[in-house]
């Protein structure tokens, strides 16, 4: 079993439409996965849907390609942002991939309390998301927002978005996500090790905020972030 | 916030149990955990629930436990088993450490006709199931059974056990896990390049199969695994 190989591009897709390729491009296309003139590549923008596409020219340094019949429409996904503390690095590569595979919209890292890392790399977190997205056969590509203070994201909150908060101490939260109103959402998660209190205080008193239970164990915060996103994706999203 | 250190032991515990420590284990609590005498730690072993325990005596190369009170009951899981094709090892160790997170009773490795892995770790990958119990506050370590054919396992299914088949090639499978009926179940969730047509066939046609779908997107092995974990248990398992 060969998959096709699924290439995210910058530029517009349409009927003919010659795409020229930057260096890294050209070495993946042609260096690692061994494509030469006349190979079929699939394509997408994030605007455009999925086209199918030839190798018109191949170099080292560069290459176009041309798109010829679109494949698959463009599938957006739900209106639903993923908020989350990273922390350590795999862990944090994990949740991107997984976010984007899942559905998020929006990917957005926090800073908390118990977060130390001040700074992240946010240009190899969208590349993460690009790479995710390029596997799982979507059309498009979540973007990653620069690290944000909860404090800060919280207070500026935008009107008529829903807050999941995946709450562990409240062992009496609703865990039936269909309950939830439809609408806007986004899901926060909290650092290894949890919020600190002020913050789980300011997460509970939000008028946004819907507190919801995953579960008797505690959950790492990689796997709170899928769960919640497939319940949310599975009672709320494009999954039904 | 230092969460308290949890150790599985295999030994019984009870009030006023001694519990005598291994090499590898009084270098983890004394080596690496910086503990000594008089220290506290949550010791379980699968049977007799969580225990708070004293370190009563430490040395590099062993050491005693006593255990002082019960602090937690025994939580078995529901009788959940996650069949999964082992490929890559950071996928594999992630895969049987989520099923251990999130509640599986039992997790057997399988080989299928896309799986390259002759064999498995079975003792590392149990080390990981070990590990996850301790750190998500578990009372019990789901087995990692021995790698097998999928054929053979199909062919000696036990009666009764409900087999949930995600089916990525089905689009009018089911997403609603509610709707399925209670009971023992399974999750099979196959290698990254799919079962084969042959598989996919004998899986859908085997009389124990429930096909459901994982949405619109095609989702990694690890990130399947999770999905429908996380779904099972919100509609059929202990989440609720």
């Amino acid at each position: 079993m060969v998959a096709k190989v699924r290439l995210f591009v910058e530029h517009p897709l349409a009927q003919g439409q010659t795409v020229p390729l930057e260096r890294d491009q050209a070495h993946y296309l042609f260096g690692v996965m061994r494509l030469g003139t006349g190979d079929e590549i699939a394509l997408f923008n994030g605007r455009d849907g999925e086209w199918q596409a030839v190798v018109e020219a191949a170099s080292k340094r560069g290459g176009v390609l041309r798109a010829t019949a679109q494949s698959a429409p463009l599938h957006m996904p739900p209106d639903l942002w993923l908020l989350f503390a990273p922390i350590k690095k795999a862990r944090t590569d994990f949740i991107v991939e997984k976010a984007a595979e899942l559905g998020a919209a929006r990917i957005c890292p926090i800073g908390t309390d118990f977060t130390n890392s001040e700074r992240i790399r946010q240009d190899r977190l969208q590349a993460h998301a690009t790479e995710a997205a390029e596997q799982c056969g979507g059309t498009y590509v979540p973007e990653v927002a620069p690290l944000a203070k909860l404090d800060k994201v919280l207070a500026e909150w935008p009107s008529g978005r829903h807050l999941l908060f995946c709450d562990e101490t409240a062992r009496g939260a609703a865990s039936d996500f269909t309950a939830l109103p439809r609408g806007p959402w986004a899901i926060v998660i909290g650092p290894e090790g949890g919020f600190s209190p002020a913050e789980r205080d300011r997460l509970r008193a939000h008028p946004a905020a819907h507190a919801v239970s995953l579960g008797p164990r505690i959950l790492r915060a990689d796997t709170a972030a899928v769960a919640a996103l497939t319940l949310w994706q599975a009672a709320l999203g494009d999954w039904s």
